[in-house]
């Protein structure tokens, strides 16, 4: 058996050295042909087995031709990055060791404590032991985040919500923007909250949570006896990257009666503090309790990898704790196991990618492309503002540009006509095969939005793209 | 860079393909040395980068020379399998694309919908489309179905959880075993329903929930007020591997007034059906309204990977589908994004890994890998019973063995003395080095258990298992 996991192993490797040598010059995305697709959805169980160099074969004629296109130098979607090639081997080592970095005496248990710091330190946050640990993504760690937030609140309130549950406590209500990623609404309905006990607060011109608004919103809902326990802060948004007042935000959690727990949501931006030019904007998220990042966004580290990072360790072992005779452990050490911190049991050995995209960088290096994409981003900005056909719709503040087509002159559209080209055209864009963006709503505005990720991109690369969004919109403007 | 990562790439799999190599002729497990320890402990964040090839030299030294131990033949502890070589390698291809499987139209996400269907063949469960999706373990798959349950149990009282929380409710309650694994209290306990509403109903002699005793509490319940909303039996509890009468536990499900969610907790012990000679045992599973399953466990696909499976996918889409603008996807189709469906948002390629691992080995394959592990737990339960000094503490009903050291005749020791001899017994046969074992407590007895998952496993092994039991167990029997 591992005579063939040698020879396949080695084949894999060429067949996905080439693959990766090759992105740059194929379509960033392509539709799947039917057939292809259909190989895929219809294959059957299959009875018998199959040697592994037949498998790596396999994968590469019928997986490898159909990626999401994050790898590419010009995808821009979302928010996903190209794998870092040391990451790729970190995943590979770990699924071939295999350990569940639960608890225990092994090296991938010590190693996450390690990363975990590392991660800390990147984005300039306290780390005391016990203070965080890696995740399946941002979302989880903003569950995790939100559990202790909430387990919190109840113990302030004398209530045992682990063993009562949320039916004990009085309306417990948070606060964030419209701009929120929708992970945390996910999490407050998860963790028997409710959507409509997260209250929105409204945002200023450049999409950052009100300091003010806030303020007068929590006066109001003291007044009607309900119970502050959380604000967002977003050190990153989503759809235009902008970072809230976190310092501000900071100001009203501590000066709150409450014991309000302020939580950041870095998935997409902390580690944009990294850019000495970005970096000042960025100032209070050190006061957080509690910090969600992802590693598998802007590091590059391969999906998945999230982060939670806490200012009091305390909060999450009191929240999650639960050990039961079969997972006893005397020697696990005062820290104990990672379950304890959060809610996986069995967890994969995520730190040696993160280790490995890590050093194989530097800080140096990690510092230089995280700045990288953030000029991209600006030069982007600019040449976005320099065409007459297209519209920035907001201020480029980390490496997120968000635009419209709207075309000058004869052309000109009605706004009706523009918010339907607009709504069509990032599909568009990515079904010309050259550049990849997504689209998203800003102020009732369709819009396009490019998240720069990669240090791979060129400038030439930002140009295609302009030139991409304009020959689409042009069609689009034309036929619909 | 990627030039680096081919030469690196056939490094990295020489060592691995060493490693596995060399698995058998070494140690189970070994605690760290603590300059090793320290060394990856107290590593500073490094400022300058390093190539990949030297990367993986420092993890051929420094990471893993120290494994969990699960991988070798005599790992029996928890429930923690030998990777498969086969899903290593789609670990490998799955970084190297590293998608984003949240929806869209690329090879992992029509990949994910085939073998989660496989997945529920395998185990003879119904697979409507959508009626399923990978998660990170059978702790988050349980998250997944019991937020279903709890938000079906919501709407059939005219609540709208998702929005008013849990506060909102009527005290639901939820009934589980002494032998029901810790998560599904860790996941009551997120959802906000309290762990004081998880019934805890008796076991028989075998650790099998008691279908009597559950209906008597269910009609003291009732007669109280609460609202029962929940069953959960497991089809292999993690102590024991006992089988919960799963018919006679729909049986009351499918008759409460209220609905009552059956969800099994087919973790460890669902693929066990494979095996002809446990299969009746099981009978009922197939209908549950959700069941989790384990593909880290016992199909040997590299952690991480868990499946949550249900019986109408709309419970799943009702509870967590949340579309804003920019996650919005007009080509998705009808059955929409993954994370629809779940909690995850950022998914990693976790398909590629069961696809491969399935492939390998085949139907036929997985059943008789399945059934050998079973037949060497009776033999090992065999074992046990004829040496006069163990004794088995429950039937062997599917490949986990429970057992205690109690010598017989002259050198018997009082119960107060088996307890400390046991309770020290598993962390004494790890330090030995030869096989490795964990501890739990059962009826009240601590004990050891033996989980047999690897196919690799020889006879041979399981006498040297009892071997280093007798002598660890000896020697505490005199120094304790
Ligand atoms: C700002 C922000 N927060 C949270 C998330 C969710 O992270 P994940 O997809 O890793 O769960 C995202 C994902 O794009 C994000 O951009
Ligand atoms: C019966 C049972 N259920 C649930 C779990 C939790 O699964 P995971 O560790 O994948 O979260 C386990 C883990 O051992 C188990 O044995």
């Amino acid at each position: 058996m591992t005579s063939d996991f040698r020879s396949a192993g080695h084949d894999a490797v060429e067949l996905l050295a080439d693959y990766l040598d090759g992105l740059p010059a194929r379509s960033v995305w392509t539709p799947m042909p039917e057939a292809a697709r259909g190989a895929l959805l219809d294959a059957p169980l299959p009875e018998r087995g199959t040697e592994l160099t037949t498998l790596v074969k396999t994968v590469g004629e019928t997986v490898l031709p159909y990626p999401m296109g994050n790898g590419h130098p010009r995808f821009f979607g979302w928010v996903n990055a190209a794998p870092a090639p040391a990451g790729v081997l970190g995943a590979l080592a770990g699924a071939a060791m295999n350990p569940s970095s639960a608890g225990g005496d092994h090296a991938d248990v010590h190693l996450e404590r390690t990363v975990v710091r590392w991660l800390a330190e990147l984005v300039g946050f306290p780390h005391p032991p016990g203070g965080g640990l890696l995740t399946s993504g941002a979302s989880m760690a903003t569950i995790v985040a939100l559990g202790a937030a909430r387990n919190r609140a109840a113990a302030r309130l004398g209530v045992d919500v682990r063993q009562d549950g949320v039916a004990a406590l009085p309306p417990l209500v948070g606060y964030v923007s419209a701009e929120t990623h929708s992970c945390v609404r996910k999490a407050a309905e998860l963790l028997g909250i409710g959507s409509r006990n997260l209250k929105v607060v409204a945002t200023d011109a450049e999409g950052r949570l009100d300091p003010a608004a806030l303020r007068s919103q929590l006066d109001a809902d003291r007044a009607a006896g309900l119970v502050p326990f959380l604000v967002v802060g977003s050190a990153g948004t989503v759809n235009t990257g902008a970072i809230d007042d976190l310092a501000a935000l900071a100001d009203v959690c501590e000066r709150s009666a409450e014991g309000i727990w302020f939580h950041v949501d870095g998935a997409y931006g902390a580690f944009g503090r990294l850019d000495p030019v970005s970096a000042p904007r960025y100032a209070g998220l050190e006061r957080a309790d509690s910090l969600a990042l992802d590693p598998h966004k802007w590091l590059g580290v391969p999906v998945d990898c999230g982060c939670v990072l806490v200012r009091d360790a305390e909060q999450l072992r009191g929240t999650f704790s639960l050990v039961p005779a079969y997972l006893r452990d005397e020697d696990a050490g005062s820290l104990g196991w990672f379950s304890e911190y959060g809610i996986e049991q069995t967890r994969p050995f995520r730190s040696l990618k993160v280790w490995a995209t890590i050093a194989a960088a530097g800080r140096e290096g990690i510092v230089r492309d995280i700045s990288r994409c953030c000029t991209l981003a600006r030069t982007l900005g600019q040449l976005v503002e320099q065409e007459p056909d297209l519209e920035l719709l907001a201020p480029v503040e980390t490496s997120i540009v968000a635009f419209r087509y709207r075309p000058a002159g004869e052309r000109a559209l009605s706004e009706e006509r523009l918010q339907q080209v607009n709504a069509a055209l990032a599909v568009a864009v990515q079904q010309r095969g050259r550049a990849f963006v997504t689209g998203t709503v800003l102020a009732g505005h369709e819009a396009v939005r490019a998240c720069l990720l990669n240090a791979a991109t060129t400038e030439d690369d930002l140009r295609i793209l302009l030139d991409e969004v304009l020959a689409a919109g042009a069609a689009l403007g034309t036929e619909l």
